[in-house]
């Protein structure tokens, strides 16, 4: 089974809003005296976290090092993002909007590398989720923060795996993997934004 | 060298034990507000995370991902352990001597298919270790907790270290790979339920 | 395009000195609780780290699993460092010296190997600095520390950056990859221990 292939500057694009989005994490913490390099890193690992999770994941060479173009779009995205942490935090609607396409590009991307690499369904949604969110994960870990996904808030990688969940469904329903990735893609996002608009969130945990 | 083939329901419930622990062990955090996805990827980790950093240091697809049936029941396992914390907090001697098992088991496999991908001797106990404990580093790192196996407590890698040596070396004098994994298990299990008995442990770190 | 292959021995004395760099830095923290475990691991995950990730990335098996001799210098190094803390501690330069030479030689290792495998320019230099600053990240990353190198500091990955590049750069001007190497290491040494001793750093971060 062939992959979702989309288009090398989509891709791009994606690691880029995910490296911009990880330096405007890292600079609200300023009294952690990240220097520029620390910013860098963050942005290329919450850019390039997920793939190369996913690759590591499939036993292939991590597609962003396979190019040499991802790392000079990360890393200058990651410093565009420190420098006007001002004003994109004043368009924050828009880089949740970005973002949220974002994990849907990525998500749609692994589920389908995941199935053509011969996985069978639940890994292959696994997988998908986990490049989703995977660079996120990183993030929070190299920051040292607590885990943002892993508590109470808004359906991050709730988003993720109800888009990789219904990709594979619909790949096995016989629907063509373009058209299944789109549907995919559109669910993630629209999950996302209702999720950001409407504070809906998964319960904490409990016990009996 | 072929690998030690356990029993596919053996694999699945030592996963499961795994994950079920994770997630009790997360539950005592009431305070972190985990979510119900929170509970679900510690358990995830927990119960994966040594086959996964085993698969990935032999640089093959991790086991778990070739499976549609191991993440449901680490996903079910995690949730199970959450809802009923209180009652297996009340069972603690019986979830001791089940992950006594589980490391035992991991250990066992972890060091097998080391030495049938062909390592030295050395390297396959070191994976077969990592194997054994790799799920609990994980869970700790994602938790954003102290790694408990470092620092004084109760034999835990040390048991396993003990059975990973052990059905090295008996491979080496020419035991059968099942005869030796058997003693590696009881070794295992042995170690770490008489540690926790006589609260034996190692010394602290100390300087001349 | 063959791999810059720097003998056996330094290899090993690479993993040596790193290692016992890791169990010093953490020997520190004598009120962290580790025991000898915990002290061994921090040395093996600082003086295997960067090799690691750099054969994860390449999609080969961790050339320190390959061989009997990795581990065991590893952990003796780690507990030499743990005992005699006090003594190196007053060897401070010795022990900064050193670390350049081995960070140079981890940077070049990592940059030629990833050239071999067929990786462009951009990514190996990338895989190179991981290989030569990886086990600094997973030291601070398993003792729940902040990530020394992100931060306001004496260039350490910016030294291998720049020893990394030069590799890349006279390889593509046609220069034997020996000597590319060796001006790869020099470069990497000098600009370490020139930050170290008249406190370079970079800019912290800041916004416009």
């Amino acid at each position: 089974m062939s992959a979702f292939v989309i288009p090398f500057w989509a891709d791009l694009l994606a690691v880029g809003i995910g490296s911009l989005q990880g330096a405007m994490f890292a600079a609200q913490f300023r009294d952690r005296r990240l220097d520029l390099l620390g910013v860098a890193i963050i942005g290329i690992a919450t850019g390039f976290g997920g793939g190369i999770i996913r690759d590591l994941l499939l036993n292939e060479v991590p597609k962003a090092l396979q190019s040499n173009w991802y790392l000079p779009v990360a890393t200058g995205a990651a410093l565009i993002g420190m420098l006007l942490e001002r004003l994109f935090s004043r368009l924050s609607k828009v880089i949740t909007v970005l973002d949220a396409l974002t994990i849907g590009l990525f998500g749609a991307i692994g589920t389908t590398a995941a199935l053509s690499a011969g996985l069978p369904e639940v890994p292959a949604v696994f997988v998908g989720v986990l490049a989703a969110v995977g660079g996120s994960i990183l993030r929070d870990l190299l920051l040292g923060m607590p885990i943002a996904l892993m508590h109470v808030g808004s359906l991050y990688a709730v988003a993720a795996l109800v888009g990789a969940t219904t990709l594979v469904v619909l790949v096995n329903l016989g629907v063509a993997i373009p058209i299944a990735a789109i549907a995919g893609v559109v669910l993630t996002f629209t999950v996302r934004v209702l999720a950001v608009l409407f504070r809906w969130s998964l319960p904490e945990q409990r016990r009996l």
